[in-house]
């Protein structure tokens, strides 16, 4: 197996500076770490808690941003969409097209990212099991796109809480496609503070040490220089200064669990 | 409060002929039964588990017959949308606008749906709490769409089950909207048959019983003249010969409900 | 079928002048209203959550009382048994001998139980599922006794949580033994006030309007003249003085579900 | 931290010969890999799925066995207790007196357990949240004793499922007592097989990988010559040919865990 690649950058597309600053500090890190790495951000949260929360700098004024990250840092890029004409013209500038887990059903949505011929990473719905996946990427590999990636990002345990089932990684496994474990959303407390969701940090890296040590193709983590001041997942973001440590860490279980 | 009002329809809009005898059938019995009935049937299923599952016949067939419907029965008519450009045209022929629950906190759908001025009715998300769905109808008040109705359709309960949380319905109330409880798709088992979901129809009346003694302004249940034959839900759709009784018996609940 | 049952009573006996209060208050609304009573009191809390939380008068002591309140009220007397060796003894002044949910696996206490020839009424494990009840019935018929009992109260539905599932109501059913529903302790919130179990007293009357709709032999409703006040779980027993107005309003629901 | 310890034996005291026999060939193991172990092996199944499930050679009988195999190998034995009166007994012969999951709320046991003075490993309910172990910990001690273990063995999730949420661990870890993660019966599919319990053997290594790159003081993992032919949890336990990698495996983990 490849030794683990990482999914990471800010939530939200704050700015194009903001971007390209950390997708910069990213990548020497993965430089010096010697890790494969995609830079991730949105330039729209379609689906916040509020009407009244930052929705993001929207689909027009991201698509110069996301083409110079991508020249000036080399970086494979990956965002997510939430509607089918989004798809084609992100397709564009981006390497990756994510589809959210709230989406992860919506055929038309998965037909149009697969349509793109772009990799299309689909993030399991919080209500759905882990062996439901096969059908979503059977959505999309019957559409004629096999660059499929399957993201576990928690899944419905009572109210406002996610539970990260750690048997989900290797069920998905089996469908083939390589699965990434998004240790950011995972410890999401969705709703949890009544008008926005919680989440909670200190868990980032224990389900990002179990995720690895079952095995996994890579991790998904959000960080931000400010996560107590990024506009959305602050809560659950990892401090832009602790993410070598973390990544570091995380190789040392994934160099162990890739032997076994 | 107002007498139990009906929110009926074969799951599918199967054909204008198919459509339009189900309906006259229900608004039959609605007169006769002396309730309050809305016609419900979909256009497009858009999140079918599998890409080889039956859609439906479109937007662009289903207007005029939506518009058939309502001239020919005098019955309101409610389907549901899956993306905003859907919202406008569809006002134009149906009085309800129905939110799906995986779809339950996409903003711009929420705000295009409320835009049109129809009533609209939102189902709660399976991976949401009740109280979490004041956000929702905020952001279709906020909108400026006050003929708000929420749905409930069960919880997240382990894998490929569903549970109906009784007590969410007095809390969705508290937000002030009228709610319906949706007893067809609450007994649905997401995923459950590997690539279609499975249902369990004899709980269909159980769980209606019950929501209808707590106390709700209606009941969603979905009906068929042939449920085993249907290309959706069948598992879960009442048959149509048997809709007479079941709703006579939540009636009778009603009223003692209403009156205590 | 026959008309709706009630077993009710303090929580804990908290004394012979407390218990004999209340239960010729019930015993006096009972009569009134023309349902069968059995009075429910518990003389150890053995798995309160605290070591100091009160543990109530002991087995000893509340053998007599419970022989004085069956002469003297003429009410059939309900206690819980947490071991073995309780059994005998206490069958030997109460007419039904129940099982805790906790214990509802534990062989040799259901066994004794069932030995006594006492009614046995066990309570389903908050971690059981509905069909596997039937295992747990079978260990009492097993033991020769077939005057068995079984209660819902809710099933684990993430942390400090449950959940009243209404189809495990029918479900239980067909195993054959009367079903109760337990409308006092399916709205607690197993540990969620730290170092007691909280609760929600409101929903009370929302979940055993649902269970009698649905259809039950009888439901258990603790109640207490000020439970605010009392020993253990104060939070989701009914006043007593709220007691007969919430029973008439069960009934009229029972009237109607076993005529449908 | 203190490198990975190991509880592990056959579910089940078959017979004086078959648990010696594992016993020694653990013994062997450990002394080879260098790990702590502890043996374990039960000597009643008290709450097996029905009654006519093998229970085991009962008390009496075990007793001399367990004071032969401590004596004979030098290991540590543990053994689980259910009723007060086994405590005692038992403590003259084991090392550590581990509290069913079940019972894990029973005061009397755990204060009978604790004033033995030997070490008492409790599990976690399938119906608590783990910082609702403070409490259960806080019995223990309470009773005056320090000695004192917590395992985690999974949680409620849905119906006949567990789910093994990595949070726990750190936040048992917090309450002080070394925590333990059961392999064994967090795979367990409680029930699932109508009239026993199922499970997955497959994600034993899954979870305990998981658990252990977390960091715990040590893993629980059942294991048997022949698990398909054992009496009880035989689909849940790892067959003792295998055992020796999966430990290894879990080894290097831990020192990657313990050196983060």
């Amino acid at each position: 197996a490849l030794p683990l690649a990482v999914i990471a950058g800010p939530c939200q597309l704050e700015s194009r500076d903001h971007a390209l600053e950390v997708a910069f500090a990213l990548k020497e890190i993965a430089e010096r770490r010697g890790f494969g790495l995609v830079f991730k951000t949105s330039f729209d949260k379609a689906n916040r808690t509020s009407l009244s929360s930052e929705r993001g700098i929207g689909l027009k004024e991201a698509l110069p941003i996301f083409a110079e990250i991508r020249a000036r840092t080399g970086l494979p890029v990956l965002t997510d969409v939430h509607e089918r004409e989004q798809c084609a013209p992100v397709a564009e500038v981006v390497d990756v097209l994510q589809i959210p887990a709230f989406l992860c059903r919506q055929t038309d949505l998965l037909v149009a990212a697969a349509e793109t011929g772009r990799a299309v990473n689909v993030k399991k719905g919080q209500f759905l099991a882990p062996w439901d996946m096969k059908n979503v990427v059977a959505k999309l590999t019957g559409a004629g796109n096999s660059r499929v990636l399957t993201t576990e990002r928690g899944v419905s345990f009572g109210y406002n809480t996610l539970v990260s089932d750690m048997r989900a990684l290797p069920i998905m496994a089996e469908i083939g496609a390589p699965v990434i474990f998004d240790a950011t959303h995972s410890v999401q407390q969705p709703g949890g503070r009544g008008g926005t969701s919680g989440g909670e940090r200190r868990f980032v890296e224990t389900l990002a040490r179990a995720a690895v040590a079952v095995g996994v193709a890579g991790v998904f983590i959000e960080t931000h220089p400010d996560p107590d001041h990024a506009p959305s997942d602050g809560p659950n973001m990892v401090p832009l200064k602790d993410f070598e440590r973390l990544v570091a860490t995380l190789q040392a279980f994934d160099a162990v669990a890739k032997a076994a």
